[in-house]
């Protein structure tokens, strides 16, 4: 909840000195062009109270990018640094977009919205919370529930969602809990209230008090006393286990990345890139090399949707874009040394602006470490017992963030062999809802997970924007699929053989996976052949398959959540065609995300390449277990991207061996070594004869 | 390779205390019970030669185990020990199965098994590589290559696979390939040689010179000088990067996990379960229980399955059963502190027999050590800001095995969440073709890796055992599905509902995975029902899904993947039943494996439960890629066992809190904090009615 504005002196410092130098055209907005950009806007509108919703950095169009990027240091052209900025009239349904030009001080564009809303910022649910809780009404609705004494009701708003019935204007739809008065940190999921107060943003009133249904169908019966059950995930609440040993991460020769730029760019076993954050993706990677070639253009999280199972009223409408609506950025945690990660680490802060165009430090909102990931290769060569092994390492940069009751934990993890994949953990507390004690049998659509409550099944639907640029700007994508040859083949007698296919996506579009038919999408460079085996160089994309969006195409979830039916999506790169659900998506209709834009059926050019982007879909249903409940065990997702014919060999295969001189490991205890190796091999004489055959030789040697 | 039979002074002592001690009946044989089943074996027949194959504990039948396990300490009933025990009467055809009392000294029964032929063992490829090379008419072969002074030729000894036409025989097909005299780890697979000798097991004498194929058709054409070109992975070839720091891993406390009954047991974050090693799965679990609570009868890789795609003779009949064929246990790596595994570790090792029925130690051949996994769960209370993290840790029990040119990594991995893990890691070097060097574009069943070499598509497809007993041996199966709820169904107004159906599996046979109804097949004990929510309790099973067998359903490698087309396969559990491709995978021909089990249609009680084996299958469609020359970096795959409303809550619950204190990470730089957190409150008074609406309060916390 970013809401300060008062910086501590070492940050004002940092910043200061970001200022002084000449910002990179992706370089976040600073503290003071954040000032200025609201400044501009707010001397719009004398005397009048604005709503913050977005001060944010324009990017630079791709084309004026591409000459400023092959410039060479020192001949680089002047970009002007430009603000986009989302606002509210306060307290009216009023909302405009502008661009501005920090250079200049002057506004590209400015655009009042029509049918659109913007996301939530902290100080607007905090207000929320505070009209449904103050509200007389509500207190009544409340009073009948007969809570015990000192029992604290809370009101978790959520976005609204869709039906298209009476949802013009924005509101919001709380939901109410209670928690015991003597632990600010009870978990008040445990104890959900039929009662659901819906607010009114720009009146800030209460417009209407929905009773929730608590049996298995929809009817909504008379309220009964609740008895609040305690359910606490907080430590000081369990017996804890006191049998796990410590584990500690030493890097004793410190870490093996490297930042410059004011910790923006960063250096780590030949992978080069910029890290940018914004209030709506978070993390952002930008201009990804290896080894001085270049890989991907930008990478972010595009969007997510979350939609619930339960068909009933409100719940119907209970689908939320946490970066859309809310904002992956400001909802970034503050990581904490020693509670988020373990080894060595960096983190990063970046400013973004509150709801008064305040300048807001977001600090530690991402971390940067290393992190061994097992055994990278190894081979055993039996005739000598010889072994050749070598360590992956991993460079993670790590940032989680708290959607109210739920978090996910993001992280862009390139490793030493050059794969970059996008990991995302689901963790953090069930979204529940009140249940009749006395149902004892989960109804179809949840799960009991607590006496009381339910927890419904909901998806969860991520969308990895992937800016490629595998080696330059034409790209195109294939996928690959295996499939037996035909049985009457002449070249396949005995029936054994299968042989790959290659489709390429000559238009705009979405695709499904097909592990049944071992479907791979790659993105290549088709005039970059490899050079041993004429292939283009390439960049596969390894996604787990998922269950696409089960709503009907008919529903306001379907038509919202534009990028939830594919795998993969793939459009004609367009600047600022950022978000797969569309700019705004909150309280969202459709019509404004990637389903509409592939509707243009734009032709690439798979000869030269063309400049693409490509959307990578993954996800779980979650249907909730017990052991989901009072907090969640992770639930781990990643999406690998990793070289296919880029390279001319193993690019991992100069990583040091794995020693026990580097690695320090510790012996618990040890036995003998009786292995043998041993082979036999023939040498050639001078007239390409066999001269002799003998027995081959080695020491058995680990690479010590 | 196991061939020495002089066990150094400790290992003996080792043993020996094991042997002083009544022996857990799921013991391995130790190194006296192997001396005296072969030697029972030996007096059979005075004065000839015998070849052992496999002389590895007879495990007691399911229903004598289930008396032994429930009867208490002191009381337990005495179960004989038995050893299974194949052997050929050396040069000859001639092979024998036996199973032998160890305590009376008898023989159970002998017979001589027709048309199935024994694994492989590690005399016998160094004898195979011995023949070929020194067959006077492979060496003339190899002369008409004109290979330069010096060049060493090697012979990979290839199991022979089957194709139905003369392979009644026990043969091998050897395949040549050459390396630099004065390199002995050189990478011969960077230069094949188009000569493929075939020799007789028990004649020993090559049988045929195949020629192979080197352009893209099948067409054999005459020799051309062969130059070799290296590519070597070893590491004094490579210039290696220098820019990686060490990253140690200290327990200063030590390990978590506790062995008792000489390592055989292993004790770790209310985890219980026995370790078994045979020649064949390697690394064997049994009576796994978290908190007292039965979760697993045993567990083991059952098989594996590798086709490869070409259809060409004599790669047609390319198709190895590593575990089957030769066995993980035979071929385990002896694992060096410090360069397989990192942070502290114990060894396990454990006695084989060698081919003259001696026992053989494999030292190291399991390291059992904990990593650190991330985070295990995580929530931010908003409204104060305090974070409870807490984060997961793993017990991996690993072995690596070396197939020849390949090498595989597997773990079974125990986390602090309840969940149980299979992994593995492929990793090694391709498996090589020669291939004319005026190739330039790749053949569509291979990849061009290197010049002049072929890497053909293959398949891993790999088959799990779970013997599972979830409180307990009554249980059955089920798989879950998500589905939209009706459009027109008036519960569901908006068509955004949708819900699970469950199907129970009701009889013996297999089953496909199926993401796009988001299919989970649970493991649940239908009489154990969760206190909270009446679910049986549970652990259900995330396996990635696969492209099944390729092969045409007519072919030998169909008919001998007895697992390798479907996800799933479930059966009525009977003793002995290990083995998904049969107990005689070399040469098969299939029809003694789980495709021919499932056959018998057994019914399971579903009400009751029943004792069924669950198989799960996954696997990879290996397209080689360059980067995967010449050693691969791994591609992992995981299996996961989770729990589903087998506990009341989330069993990491207990955790102890992620605090600096304990994990002692370094900061590498600091910025402050001005995140700020907060929410509102209503506090109800002693009628019941909201007394005062409030600030939350809190203070920002982590759990240092």
């Amino acid at each position: 909840m970013p809401a300060s504005n008062s910086l501590p002196a070492r940050v004002e410092q940092v910043i200061n000195i970001k200022a002084e130098r000449i910002l990179h055209p992706f370089s976040p907005l600073t503290v003071q062009e954040i000032t200025q950009a609201a400044g501009l806007v707010k001397n719009e509108y004398p005397g009048v109270e604005l709503n913050f919703k977005c001060v944010t950095l324009r990017e630079p169009e791709k084309e004026v990018m591409k000459e400023w990027l092959k410039a060479e240091e020192g001949l680089k052209p002047q970009i002007d640094r430009k603000a986009f900025v989302v606002y509210y009239i306060a307290r009216t349904p009023d909302i405009f977009e502008t661009v501005i030009n920090l250079g200049t001080g002057t506004f590209e564009y400015k655009t009042k919205l029509e049918g659109l809303h913007s996301c939530a910022d902290g100080e607007e649910v905090m207000e929320m919370e505070r009209v449904c809780l103050a509200d007389e009404g509500v207190q009544a609705e409340i009073a009948k529930l007969q809570l015990p004494e000192g029992t604290i009701v809370i009101a978790d708003p959520w976005i609204y969602g869709s039906d298209g019935v009476d949802d013009e204007r924005k509101q919001w739809q709380c939901y109410l809990y209670s928690r015991s008065k003597d632990n600010a940190d009870g978990n008040h999921y445990a104890n959900p209230i039929p009662i659901s107060p819906v607010v009114d943003v720009a009146t800030r009133k209460v417009v209407r008090i929905d009773r929730l249904p608590t049996g298995i169908d929809d009817t909504i019966t008379d309220y009964k006393p609740h008895k609040p059950i305690l359910n606490e995930y907080t430590p000081e609440h369990q017996k804890l286990r006191t049998d796990l040993k410590p584990l500690n991460i030493i890097q004793p020769e410190g870490v093996s990345f490297r930042f410059s730029k004011n910790g923006e760019e960063l250096e780590w076993q030949k992978w080069k890139f910029r890290v940018g954050f914004n209030h709506r993706e978070g993390m952002v990677i930008y201009n990804v090399s290896y080894d001085g070639r270049d890989v991907f253009y930008r990478l972010s999280l595009s969007d997510m949707a979350i939609p619930y199972a339960d068909p009933r009223k409100p719940y119907h409408r209970k689908q939320a874009f946490d970066l859309g609506d809310a904002g992956a950025g400001l909802m970034a945690n503050n990581l904490k040394l020693g509670c988020d990660c373990l080894g060595t680490i960096a983190y990063l802060s970046f400013p973004i602006a509150d709801d008064k165009g305040e300048p807001v430090v977001m600090e530690n909102c991402i971390c940067v470490h290393e992190q061994d990931a097992g055994i990278q290769f190894k081979h055993m060569n039996y005739r000598t017992g010889n072994s050749v092994i070598s360590r992956m390492r991993e460079l993670v940069l790590q940032s989680i963030i708290t959607v109210a009751n739920y978090e996910y934990i993001f992280a862009f993890i390139f490793n030493t062999a050059g794969e970059l994949s996008y990991e995302v953990r689901a963790t953090g507390i069930l979204s529940t809802a009140p249940l009749d004690p006395e149902i004892k049998d989960c109804p179809n659509f949840g799960t009991i997970v607590h006496p009381g409550v339910l927890a419904q099944h909901h998806q969860h639907i991520f969308s990895l924007r992937i800016d490629p640029a595998i080696d330059g700007f034409g790209n195109k994508v294939i996928y690959e699929e295996a499939k037996p040859m035909e049985r009457d083949d002449p070249f396949n007698p005995f029936g054994t053989g299968y042989y790959i296919t290659e489709t390429k996506v000559e238009t705009e579009g979405g695709f499904l996976e097909s592990p049944e038919n071992n479907r791979v999408f790659k993105i290549q460079n088709p005039k970059h052949l490899n050079p041993v085996n004429n292939k283009p160089v390439g960049y596969k994309i390894q996604a787990p398959p998922f269950q696409k969006l089960l709503a009907s195409p008919d529903s306001y979830h379907f038509k919202r959540a534009e990028f939830a039916d594919k795998a993969v999506y793939v459009t004609k790169y367009k600047d600022w065609e950022l978000y797969a659900a569309g700019m705004y998506t909150n309280q969202s209709r459709g019509g404004h995300g990637i389903r509409e834009w592939v509707k243009r059926g734009t032709k690439f050019d798979t000869e030269e390449g063309d400049d693409i982007v490509v959307w990578v879909q993954f996800g779980i249903n979650h249907i909730p277990r017990i052991e989901d409940f009072p907090v969640m065990p992770v639930e781990t997702l990643r999406v690998h991207l990793k070289p296919v014919n880029f390279f001319d060999k193993n690019p991992a295969l100069d990583l040091p061996p794995s020693t026990q001189s580097i690695n320090k490991s510790v012996l618990l205890n040890v036995d003998g070594n009786n292995h043998k190796q041993g082979g036999v091999e023939a040498e050639i004489g001078g007239d390409g004869e066999v001269a002799a055959v003998h027995s081959s030789s080695g020491s058995g040697a680990c690479c010590q």
